[in-house]
């Protein structure tokens, strides 16, 4: 019998049709493979990729990895490893704590994929109702932190409160200063703003402000205070904000949402900026993630706010719409400039949490915040009185106590009994309470303190009946309390029922395109198959229910898969070392030059210069340029060549210019105009020469999977993105996982552990706030990779390959292909150039994109790498026929174009320029366009046999950007837009 | 400690906040409830119920049944109740074979709101989606026999054959005659057939079938022979046929989808019917259903077909649509005289085996067909090596083998290994194989025989090795082989990665109208919540992968939940036992009249004549006559009075002339009036003092759990739908689950247990083919219960009646409602009489149902209980927003009517007859109609909100019934609609 049969849930195959699973991964059937191949021109996909990929860059090692196992194979032995977790009651609290996710958002949003394989609502008309979700997240977050603009959720708390301090430098606009740190925040949001300061050389200091704000030289620029501290003290922030006021400081507070709904807000407190995790309003604990963080700042703050914004605009009919708000301030436009990278965010988890606060309204979040400190205050009680010392008076949720010498024990009982406290020192133990905690629990842990001998129970036999230890649910002291109200908006007061909710999760699904209607052709994001085997252990509370800070003999099951993964990584991107810790591409970037800015200063001769230069070729992504500013690099742009590539004799000179400076070079393989570049090996020997390191974004690593390695090519640190190439859904806007992948010379600086209180002996910080960042749909990944084996993978990249190719080879006789690489043939995406024809017709690759989605399709990535483009990535998974669906309707579009061109419609009174068209608006009993009805709903036949219906028409961006409006705007909004 | 602490995966929570289910499954909060008391003049929820209840029929007895325990309780104890199944690898066989459901097909359908809580599709306008899935399993079912026409599922597959039965008698036009039946059946075939026979006195006799037809005496009026024997053989059925011919009786083959893909199809052999389960197609064991069983006839039966069938017809404007076929054969029509009651059928389970075979292909049926025999007879040849005495010479998947004395033995060493075998005797033990069996599997059965002494094993150091035992795929013997091509319509091409699956299903069930975007207001159906904590845990392996005949040491964790149901069921209905063996309310009420009948036979007095005759109300539901001709009961109708209640006079003077001979009177409660009847008692009196048994039809069980008991008014036997009271979801047509609920006297004359080898000494044979029915969605029930808690129970069915009458209130200003009761209330539902306005203004009930489509609701019941009435039954799980809004739209309906009647629109061209409209009909360039298209797409602004568009127009049905098409028409014929 092997491991598995141990699980009796599971049953185990060894399938003789094992693998299976690629050809349901990958789209095309064998003979739509070779009908596409014929079509590109080749006659074998092996003929293919050695035409399109350049021999230099191709690998002679073939993947060393577990040959594929059939589906069921699959989930037996995720069972089997999430066996090995444990699952306790967790009483440990630090950011982290137990909730209740209702099923009926579970259901129909964690597990639906209508909502899970969306991509991020850059295209706001097919994305209303994610953008609708993620407002009510902002309404949230605005309300119960009291202040008056909130953005659509962080990576998670403690990068939040890295990015909070960030803002306020840059919002004082101060040069010379200190920020204070409240050494009652969270080890690891000190742990991974240290770091972040420190690699950029902020002043930063920490400190107990209980007794006042500490003496600073020069000019305190920010203070950070945690309200409900991570000793689990509540205290009265208001002397500490007058004094940081007083000293002309910016003030932000770390606040708990679900304190909030009981507690004075930090926009009554005065505070500048309010940040925090949403992850106990229903958001499992995921072994550490991912979750939602929060950031809300005061009115003037609101554009130097990090992250994404959901804002209030109008579209062309002058209905309410929503859409992402000051985009201009997104990174890749700031690009070096930039103070924060973040690019994806947390918009699934930031829907649960937003959904959570729906469904009890304010009622019912009071109520349960009453609960969890009725239990707190009722064990503190019971702990006074059995002769426990508990040291706060003031607490929300996490009674803190002190027991000289006994807090191991005092631990090590209660997990006897299968409950998880908290021992910050040898002395202390605390005990948090949550939504879930019981009778049982404190009565488990009142016994725990007493088999550890801390107290005698008061019992003579030594047993508690439950009735005594159930408690009553509390207010807070008066002078703790908010009084004002919050979540007033009716969206927080219609869904109470689970029919009501149900229905309305629904409705906004039903608004919004995802995976589940249509391919999502984006350049650059890699939108394939989420299958549904690899989405459903997520769900289990064996891998859902695990602390990030749980002892290591309760989660070895998470350690092995972790393990497996990065291995698996590592030899598929050919490096020697893998953290899967950064929760998104812009974080494992950071860790990747952070990691190579620590080698250079480590090996740093006597004398020499601190390499201190990031070269970016002016194609690249902007998050690298943010990344490098963040990690300490200047930017320094090398020139694109008009061929796509980098432009070797720019190289050149730079690295003449600055050779001794240069840490590293940051390029993208392929490139991002989709092209398999063919001097990359050249562009990395000449860095390394000069002393620097390479780079190489693994942005688009879909392309070389099984056919080439990052760090076979001369990278020395790539990151990966596990939201593309491998299967972790996009989820509306994250979650992302970013794992970073280094050569061995520099393995020693992957980011450290951000476990509060684990030797932070490692030379490089952390950079989440859980030791495996996302843990919790890392076995997504797993999946994918067992589920493929060896030569699925590299099929999926072949195909990959052949679909863009197969695109662009259709496509091409309509629409210019900017780029190619050799032989004429494209990578894994291609660039469709609207330019001529926009200097031409007028029509604009926006007018194309919004008219794909009359067509029932996703637009491409609109305008990146190159103004005024399209850039189309089909994945592997599409097969012919929607690949043919898409061509048809691009093909489609071009006629209209050229109705345009030829005089039938004006451009201004076009299908094209007046898409999308909404149902109301082809329904309407007035009718003056230029063209008919049913040539604006239904271009294509194929279409009338069930539409998607774009629920606004196009939104007018900029006047929503000048009246900003980033909560759920009044109901009589929408009214007047029905008359 | 408790039980519940064992389970890790559990988190226990005896939550404050423990009711707190209730408020979500009932829909209207606390003010809301409020308003609509105001609304019918009352003041509380107990006025109303005072007022409306008879007090001759409250309860004084409270519920009593366990506390209301929260959701995350209820996870906790099923896991719990689920740890103490033990999950086999299944190789029991008898017509429960292991299967792997795809989890894209799980996902987004069996655990999709979307799929599980539509309604029958009765209005295919809104039902297309699932209309086309069904059509495609028809289809399925249809290549496979190779027999023209099949119908869209029967409840089991011992059902079935019973059916098959009745079907040949009643094709036969024999008046004498008898049936033989295989022995090969499987027993709880036989023993299902052999007990509706006997009920209603047909001659059938069990034989041996391999030498020949047996001797009969009169007219052979049919055969039944199983393909794929129950000991595993699988014969050359030409033979048997030919004499079945020869002697002019029908032929039914009950036969196995997967072995079809390999073998002769029953069509092929000269079968008249074939018969069998589609479980095997990716519907799991669920410890005995529900499973989609299927029948299929030749040209020239398909009207005497039992049962749902799809067919093709167009619509309005010419298109192709689906709908049900030949409804007027269907038992509210035929009453008495039916010789079926079948209702309910397995739509669920047959979409779920229909995508199934989508997915696959026929080519990927065959496969794994391949692959199950090519296992069975590498086992039967490792066997043989081994000395072991293989059977048969023939088989598809099971080996049966000869071993004296020891079958127990093998069985037990099996086990020990985590194997389930099968033994039909002490001598005998038998293997079968299926898509889930696996080398492993092999091994671990081979050495059990070599454990228990059946052989040595070859290998001197008794271990085997892996790739020893990993048979090849194999077909079978060329005499047995089917050569004819099967599945080559499209449908079973095109689907075949996932996220081609993924969005095939999407794209159907976007088409239908189901709970999870509109109430479905259908009076007698009970459409409430199907909450999502109830609907999880039956896709847990602990439950859905138990083999109904496992040896009761695995299945505790079943045999308590069933005892808890049916405990808590007795305590609600007020009656003593309860089985919930039934798959269906009809067969429930089969068994509880074949209780009575047999009741009454074993207390028949001296020269007593046979208590033979069934009272039915004028007013009854179609099935109940039908239940009791197959009870062996002659129906004697009584007549209706104008108030809707039983004619007291009529029933005197029935009672009077059939005294002695009356069996039973059925009635429903409330009556399907909706009216909760004064006069019950009195009937209940009138009957008992006959001698006779009072059968109350639980139908409309919402009305009355916690303020009356069916068992306390008079009652001694009443069936009850699960799928209507107790949650389980409609599925689209089904499951439903029957249980019938008696007193005490009749607790012996329960159905008896269908389990081959069970002791047959009961006086009623079995009803379904699995002890337990349908035990794998009895957990939904459960946890209903659970949740809810006597006191909200009871809210439940006081909120109910609160929305009838708020309806009723409202709507009748504008439709006269047709029977009030006590007070000028009605029950839980209320019927609104369309006959005057139909008369003043030609607008028919159909028109308003066909309306309300276009406003986004799913019509109610049309014209059930009386003609030209629409029947509305909101349930307490829609909230007052919801009820508002279908107020709204009748309203709105009525303006309309009103414009009819004025004359503003022609009735021919009003948007009323013309609905529903399609999104092409008001987006077509041409539009010639007397209402403009704003009227006819948005008769309210809140429907430009996001609005449902049926799919098709008015279907015709009797076009389609004239021209039968019910398997899946060719692509073209959709192609020109497009046109």
């Amino acid at each position: 019998m092997t491991d598995l049969d141990q699980r009796p849930a599971a049953p185990v195959t060894h399938s003789p049709a094992a693998a299976e699973f690629a050809d349901r991964h990958i789209g095309p059937r064998g003979d739509e493979t070779a009908r596409m191949l014929a079509a590109v021109g080749y006659d074998s996909l092996d003929a293919l990729v050695d035409a399109a990929v350049p021999a230099s860059i191709r690998t002679d090692r073939p993947l060393d990895l577990p040959a594929a196992r059939s589906e069921e194979q699959v989930l037996a032995d995720l069972r089997a490893l999430a066996g090995r977790n444990r699952v306790m009651r967790q009483m440990i609290g630090q950011g982290y704590s137990g909730t209740v996710t209702p099923a009926v958002i579970r259901r129909n949003v964690l597990e639906s994929p209508a909502w899970y394989t969306a991509y991020t609502p850059y295209q706001p008309e097919i994305s209303q109702g994610r953008l609708e979700a993620l407002l009510n997240f902002q309404t949230v977050v605005s309300d119960l932190t009291g202040l008056d603009v909130a953005n659509a959720s962080l990576l998670d708390e403690a990068t939040a409160v890295a990015e909070a301090v960030a803002l306020m430098w840059r919002a004082s606009r101060a040069t010379t200063g200190t920020v204070v740190l409240d050494s009652e925040l969270y080890a690891q949001s000190l742990a991974v703003t240290l770091g972040r300061a420190q690699a950029v050389g902020l002043p930063v200091v920490v400190a107990d402000l209980s007794a006042g704000l500490p003496e600073v030289e020069g000019p305190l620029v920010g203070v950070v205070v945690q309200q409900v501290g991570a000793s689990g003290v509540l205290r009265d922030l208001r002397p500490v904000v007058a004094a940081a006021k007083e000293r002309g400081a910016l003030v932000t507070v770390a606040a708990d949402l679900l304190a909030l709904t009981l507690a004075t807000t930090p926009g009554e407190l005065g505070a500048d900026v309010a940040v925090g995790s949403a992850q106990r309003f229903g958001v499992p604990l995921f072994g550490g993630g991912p979750h939602a963080a929060f950031m809300a700042v005061r009115t003037g703050l609101e554009r130097t706010l990090p992250g994404r914004l959901v804002g209030v605009s109008v579209d062309a009919d002058g209905a309410p719409a929503y859409r992402l708000a000051l985009q201009t301030r997104e990174q890749h436009i700031r690009r070096e400039k930039a103070t924060s990278n973040i690019c994806t965010a947390q918009a699934l988890l930031a829907i649960v949490a937003s959904m959570y606060a729906v469904y009890h309204g304010p009622d019912g979040l009071r109520q349960i915040a009453r609960r969890v400190h009725g239990h707190a205050a009722g064990l503190a009680d019971l702990l006074r009185d059995a002769g426990v010392d508990v040291v706060h008076a003031d607490f929300f949720d996490t009674v803190r106590t002190h027991v000289p010498g006994r807090a191991a024990a005092v631990v090590a009982a209660a997990a006897a009994r299968g409950v998880n406290l908290w021992a910050p020192d040898a002395d202390h133990v605390q005990v948090a309470c949550d939504e879930t905690t019981t009778g049982q629990d404190l009565l488990d842990v009142l016994l725990a303190f007493a088999e550890a001998g801390t107290t005698t129970l008061p019992d003579d036999d030594g047993r508690f009946d439950l009735g005594f230890v159930e408690p009553r649910p509390a207010d807070l002291p008066t002078d703790l309390s908010r009084t004002s109200g919050y979540l007033t908006h009716p969206v927080f007061h219609l869904h109470r029922s689970e029919t009501a909710m149900l229905r309305y999760l629904r409705r906004l699904s039903d608004k919004d395109l995802a995976l589940d209607r249509t391919m999502i052709p984006l350049g650059s994001c890699t939108m394939k198959l989420n299958a549904t085997v690899e989405m459903e252990p997520i769900s289990w509370p064996e891998l859902a229910s695990i602390h990030p800070y749980a002892p290591a003999d309760q989660t070895q099951g998470y350690a092995e898969l972790v393990e497996d993964l990065q291995a698996w990584l590592a030899e598929i991107t050919g490096y020697a070392a893998v953290s899967v810790q950064p929760n998104a591409g812009s974080q494992g970037e950071l860790a990747g030059l952070l990691a190579i800015h620590a080698y250079h200063r480590a090996n740093r001769a006597p004398g020499a210069p601190d390499r201190d230069i990031c070269l970016i070729p002016a194609s690249a992504h902007g998050t690298n340029a943010a990344s490098a500013a963040l990690a300490g690099l200047k930017v320094v742009v090398v020139a694109t060549a008009p061929d796509g590539e980098v432009d070797l004799a720019d190289l050149h000179a730079k690295l003449e210019q600055h050779g001794p400076r240069v840490a590293a070079i940051m390029i993208t393989y392929p490139s991002t105009h989709g092209v398999y570049e063919e001097h990359v090996r050249e562009v990395c020997d000449a860095v390394h020469a000069a002393g620097g390191q390479v780079y190489i974004d693994g942005a688009n690593l879909n392309a070389l999977v099984g056919l080439a390695r990052p760090g076979e090519m001369g990278g020395d640190v790539s990151h990966l993105n596990l939201h593309k190439t491998f299967c972790i859904p996009h989820g509306g806007g994250g979650p992302g996982v970013g794992p970073v992948a280094v050569a061995a010379h520099l393995a020693p600086y992957l980011p450290g552990d951000p476990t509060p209180g684990a030797a932070a002996d490692g030379p490089v910080a952390p950079v989440s706030a859980a030791p495996w960042g996302s843990a919790g749909i890392l076995p997504i990944s797993w999946a994918y990779v067992a589920l493929m084996g060896p030569d699925g993978l590299k099929q999926a990249t072949e195909t990959a390959v052949l679909a863009a190719n197969y695109l662009a080879t259709r496509l091409a006789p309509h629409f210019p292909v900017l780029y190619t690489g050799p032989n004429g043939l494209v990578a894994h995406e291609c660039i469709l150039d609207l330019r001529p024809i926009t200097k031409e017709t007028g029509v604009t690759a926006e007018d194309v994109a919004k008219r794909l989605m009359d067509l029932g399709f996703h637009a491409p990535t609109l305008s990146f790498p190159v103004a005024g483009t399209l850039m189309v990535e089909p994945t592997e998974s599409e097969d012919l026929a929607e690949l043919d669906r898409f061509v048809e309707a691009m093909v489609a579009i071009r006629g209209e174009i050229d109705a345009v061109a030829d005089g039938t419609w004006p451009l201004a009174d076009s299908p094209l320029r007046n898409a999308p068209h909404t149902a109301a608006s082809v329904a309407s009993d007035a009718w003056d366009h230029a063209y008919g009805r049913e040539r604006a709903a239904f271009p294509l036949p194929s279409l009338r046999a069930g539409k998607y219906w774009p629920p606004v028409r196009r939104i007018d961006g900029a006047r929503g950007d000048r009246n900003l409006v980033c909560s759920c705007p009044p109901v009589e909004a929408f009214a007047d837009a029905d008359l």
